[in-house]
């Protein structure tokens, strides 16, 4: 498996732009983005479980019910929520794409993101949907990236190339994260594409077991979006054998998918909102895989441990605080942490208490700009890792007048 | 009922002092306070459900198993826990307590709040003592609710006076909150004294009833501390009959417990670290008390909510979205949201859709200092009132270097 470039573009038959229609008030912004496969494509999705659901993931979920799909139109600037009119306008973003492609309404994945509760006109939409349909091409990754970003500082994409039955195939995504980030079940919105041959029920079994890993254990803020959805096309263009059961196959596009969600993970978690630290909560020595996630998720969403992590200090007490209220059940006894980085790595408690050790060698691994917080539970052998941020002045500042 | 001077020391019996003994390096802060009942004292305590705890807790615990104590210490800036000889020095601080009242030592509670994981010396503690327990005074209140303080920018008490089987009854008390705090099953430090005659069975009951609906509905931050502990001493100096069973002088006395916890709780809410703004979410229309309760505290823990209220801004598919995952069954399109302050009272949400309203006076309502954030559910008559405050600069500020 490698790298390769394209993002959502990189397998084949995928096509994608992303423009500015108006949406959003500052015309340098990208508002729209599409991302378009020549034939019809298997097609999977997990969303929300905020009971505050966007129309679009109602309106997506029934798109998609027969297993397929050919399309993703997505808006940023306004999530289409908590509107009266919200179906029927996300109903007519499918119709528009489906005319100006020339496929079924019913074939188009629909997603919406920013300000929630602000009725969304069709109208900019409308208007900006012929340009960027005619604009599709091999070479609209990044455009479409650029397009579902809201309070994101950078663009978010990557791809793998991989081998399947001996074919040559790849898969790849973009992401939009930021702020309101603590999926559970489902996630941010996070768009993915591979040319592999995969049956619909298959793919759905490969993406719902992968998030459970992957971006259901990111947290920037512990609110959990009403709009988060993770889709994947599966266009079967590369020409493998169409995978239709569990074997090496499928465990080799798994392997490809992991690859692809944890580097999004990574992206959007150190890009979360105002952040200045990746920060990675890697949990061992668990009894269970159940309490490894769980203690990894405590300590990730710890506004305390966060707030520690923007001023480099070595704040230890506030993970085996955060341990202790995760609900995990943890001998407190046995527990070990440790700080590493780039710079070194500074084991600073064991078995549950502090140990001695250098103040400034501490602050030289914390000021680093991925920080790995290393908990020993020392009670068995599953494992966990879970994503997160630093808390900063910039968090409250874009969102104490985010919608201003 | 009405409301007295005197915090710890309004009820007949209670002296309290605080001093400055050398734990903390700032010696214009007080860091060691004690208060004292003349008479043995019905006792009862409530504590943190977090795995970790302070060695404080451990102690104290043991301490008021048959029921009675007669002393209160508690240091700040060291929280005494995480360390390998955490019980002995907190058996040690009874001791010495014990030695300088003349009381027994299995009478004192013992509390810590600060740093977690460093050795808290005996030294300063001892040294400090004598003069602290000399200055022990009915005027001392004030002086025992600074010595407790950390992170916190105002010192909390509060007392009332009521009237039980005909008698003046008095309950007073001091509080410690600021960081930290996201109470469950208990909360941060308060300590609480009454003269009231009450038998300690019927004074636990009164108090582990009164905080399912005070402390444990605040949230500063989410983080539930390791040193949580709620404490109340009656020495029944009052002269009123004992309570020993349900009925109107119980009922007398929980009211009176209630109006002092919810001024306590108001308190810390509105000083939590870095706060500008006290934020009480009212939820109305509930179909159970657990659903009103859930709500409640998932509106008021919502970062995103929180920079909103800090921020002026009227984003009110924040409160929407902290229902939607609160994990309370709620019908979303039922519901209805109002900001409401000093400047008065806007309407902006009903049926979980938008209406419109005057961003205007949206900013005048929310530019107060105390807000309420109104959630109807329309689904039946249960009520339940959270208490936060806003996410600013100075939470990240304070946090960001707490140690050092």
């Amino acid at each position: 498996m490698r790298v390769i470039e394209g993002g959502v573009c990189a397998a084949l038959g995928f096509t994608a732009n992303g423009v500015h229609c108006g949406i959003r008030k500052n015309h340098s912004k990208k508002d729209l983005s599409l991302i378009f496969s020549s034939v019809p494509a298997s097609a999977a999705a997990v969303y929300t479980t905020n009971l505050v659901k966007g129309a679009p993931i109602t309106v997506t979920k029934k798109h998609i019910a027969d297993g397929y799909a050919q399309a993703v139109i997505c808006n940023s600037g306004n999530a289409n929520t908590c509107n009266a009119n919200g179906i029927e306008i996300a109903e007519a973003m499918a119709e528009l794409v489906a005319k100006e492609l020339s496929i079924k309404a019913s074939d188009v994945i629909v997603a919406s993101t920013g300000v929630i509760g602000q009725p969304l006109s069709i109208e900019p939409i409308a208007e900006g949907l012929p340009a960027l349909a005619a604009g599709l091409s091999a070479e609209g990754g990044k455009a479409a990236a650029e397009g579902i970003m809201t309070t994101d500082t950078v663009m978010k994409e990557v791809a793998v190339e991989f081998t399947v039955g001996g074919k040559s195939c790849r898969i790849g995504g973009i992401a939009k994260g930021s702020g309101m980030i603590h999926p559970n079940m489902a996630t941010m919105l996070v768009f993915l594409t591979t040319d592999c041959a995969i049956a619909p029920d298959m793919l759905q079994k490969a993406l719902s077991g992968d998030i459970a890993n992957t971006f259901n254990m990111i947290s920037v803020d512990g609110d959990t979006s009403t709009n988060d959805m993770v889709s994947i096309l599966a266009n079967g263009l590369a020409g493998n054998a169409i995978i239709t059961a569990e074997g090496e196959d499928f465990t080799a596009f798994m392997k490809a998918l992991n690859t692809v969600t944890i580097a999004l993970c990574r992206k959007i978690a150190g890009d979360g909102e105002g952040a200045t630290k990746l920060l990675e909560c890697k949990v061992s020595g668990a009894a269970d895989l159940a309490t490894a996630k769980t203690v990894a998720k405590s300590v990730i969403c710890s506004s305390l441990l966060k707030a520690a992590m923007f001023g480099a200090d070595a704040n230890w007490g506030r993970v085996l605080c955060a341990i202790g209220y995760s609900g995990a059940n943890v001998d407190v006894n046995k527990v070990d942490v440790s700080f590493k980085s780039k710079a070194g790595i500074i084991t600073v408690c064991k078995n549950g208490a502090g140990v001695e050790f250098s103040e400034e060698f501490a602050k030289q691994v914390l000021l680093e700009k991925e920080i790995e917080i290393l908990v020993g539970l020392n009670s068995g052998e599953a494992e966990a890792t879970a994503w997160g941020c630093d808390l900063t002045y910039d968090y409250v500042k874009i969102n104490g007048d985010y919608r201003t």
